[in-house]
């Protein structure tokens, strides 16, 4: 028998129409099922507030099922193994996965990866060497195929993906020009993350400051964002450029209305590509991408910044602020002290 | 001296705002230069009336630079050599190139490629066995990369290069959908191309319709039309997706007031590719793909639809109709009897 107080639990309670707000959440604060053969009981001790759960709580077809109203909230988690009936973890082992958004979870094993907190803290697993990260490696490596000396742009790039996409842009030998909003964003961009330009969007024009910072024109573009930022890169894409979509943050308020990329036509006259991706793609390779970040990481070349918002009950207010651009790094719940 | 009838140009008068009308066009008829050394005199057959050439009439960039207001409106077609100071032509051989919109011409003979008329009709050369048979063969093959059994939609598939496009992928071992507007153009489709579906988009709710026709989802989309039709594949593409944007006609009527693809967001939750391309990036493939083209064409596997305007006097109808999707196959404008 465990001494954590009661498990607390945030369910779906129906879809938002546009953004999230009190009416979609509920609290309950049912007990956990036993541990049977195979499973494991985890104290969750941070979670990551992704852009992707947007995308959960609409009935439409996504790279994922649907949550479906009454269910706990998914997301993306790290604990401490507390109870285990599973071979490979043992009480005091730190695992990450699909915990969902409670305090406690009884899950399955092998859904989860074993983390080592001696190496890293437990947040960074969540952050920048975790899904972030891989998302940020495999969008900008793989789907983007940044060559050493090209132009490449990244929106949101003071965000989670956005800053680990900026830095791995240019340690491959890129220019690269951040967009982000507010002075201390743009400052960040410049002065931590050493990029070659910063654009602040909410006091600048990006057609013309990106024409300023990038007057040769854009070989690649990482995109978070979408909307007119996607819009006013496209006018300035060159020949054979690439676009990476990863996300359309400006458009997640209302995914009923999403405004297209109306200068798409762009992709014709500029030969140029749009691919989306998404981490299923390359879960056989998280090796790779874990070993790469964690180098660059150890070596002081690569710096994850997050966003902490405590407390379970924070978790509404805290998927608000990421929707509204109001975090500054990788987005994170903390529900107890971590390793 | 020549004994043909005074020459006609038709000039662009000024850039249109919406779709091209009179006040866009004027006519003139001005002399020809002299033939100077390097320099043929080509008496026009046929000119090709291009979705591309509502692109040229825009200030804005494009892949090719704008026609100026007072120019000769560009086009491309096929004519007689009448004289030439140029050692590769000479009078009585065919060629194809830039013409422009007027009945005869005084080129550089290197900007011409000679063709062969006792092969095919001049005609031939401006739609699939030219430009047209390119954009096809080189957009299907090299940037939609269809396998053997997979899924491919075609939109304007009963236009000049959709008709091709759809062709060639039913020659890659692949299932063909076309869509078209009109029960003749579906008739069309299915009985003279023998495409396995075709959609009636006038008739037809292309969701629905595509649901029914390709119930497994669509591998690759070949877009010729932009607009709703765009958003309606792309709800219905599968994994790993291919959207060939070749062009967005239904979009060209207006070019400042483009409506983007909303579910381009698709491309994410797929991993999905959009790529444009234009026939430039290929220049050095074209011995290739002509030699492909009528390879086809001579043993039957391949049909090319002309749908043919006559006089000089009817161009600016004739766009008109292209815009509009009047036509039905590849549009072409007759100024005399070709070969």
């Amino acid at each position: 028998m465990s001494a954590s107080p009661e498990p607390v639990q945030v369910r779906m309670a129906e879809y938002p129409t546009g953004m999230p707000d009190s009416s979609t959440w509920s609290f309950s604060h049912d007990p956990l099922p036993p541990v049977r053969e195979g499973n494991v009981r985890l104290r969750v001790s941070h979670l990551s507030i992704d852009p992707g759960m947007r995308g959960w709580i609409t009935p439409k077809k996504s790279y994922m099922a649907s949550v479906r109203p009454g269910e706990t909230m998914r997301a993306f988690g790290v604990g401490e193994v507390v109870e285990s009936s599973f071979a490979a973890l043992r009480p005091g082992d730190w695992a990450t996965g699909f915990t969902g958004v409670q305090t406690e979870a009884v899950l399955p094993g092998k859904t989860l990866r074993k983390i080592d907190v001696s190496l890293a803290p437990a947040s960074a697993y969540l952050s920048g060497l975790g899904m972030t990260g891989y998302t940020a490696y495999f969008g900008l490596l793989d789907v983007g195929k940044p060559q050493r000396g090209e132009t490449v742009v990244v929106s949101s790039a003071a965000g989670a993906v956005g800053s680990v996409a900026s830095q791995i842009a240019r340690l491959s030998g890129c220019k690269v020009v951040g967009i982000a909003g507010g002075p201390k964003k743009a400052a960040f961009l410049r002065d931590e993350l050493r990029l070659d330009a910063a654009i602040d969007y909410k006091r600048e024009s990006i057609p013309a400051a990106l024409a300023a910072a990038a007057p040769e024109g854009v070989d690649l573009y990482f995109d978070n964002v979408g909307g007119p930022t996607l819009d006013a890169v496209l006018m300035q894409i060159k020949r054979h450029a690439r676009i990476v979509v990863c996300g359309g943050i400006s458009q997640y308020g209302d995914l009923d209305r999403v405004q297209g990329p109306s200068n798409y036509l762009q992709l014709v006259t500029q030969s140029a590509r749009m691919q989306g991706f998404t981490r299923l793609d390359y879960l056989h390779r998280i090796p790779e991408a874990s070993t790469q970040l964690l180098a660059w990481w150890q070596a002081g070349q690569l710096r994850f910044r997050e966003h902490v918002v405590h407390g379970l009950e924070s978790f509404p207010r805290a998927l608000a602020m990421l929707l509204s651009g109001e975090n500054h790094g990788k987005l994170l719940l903390e529900l107890r002290s971590g390793a």
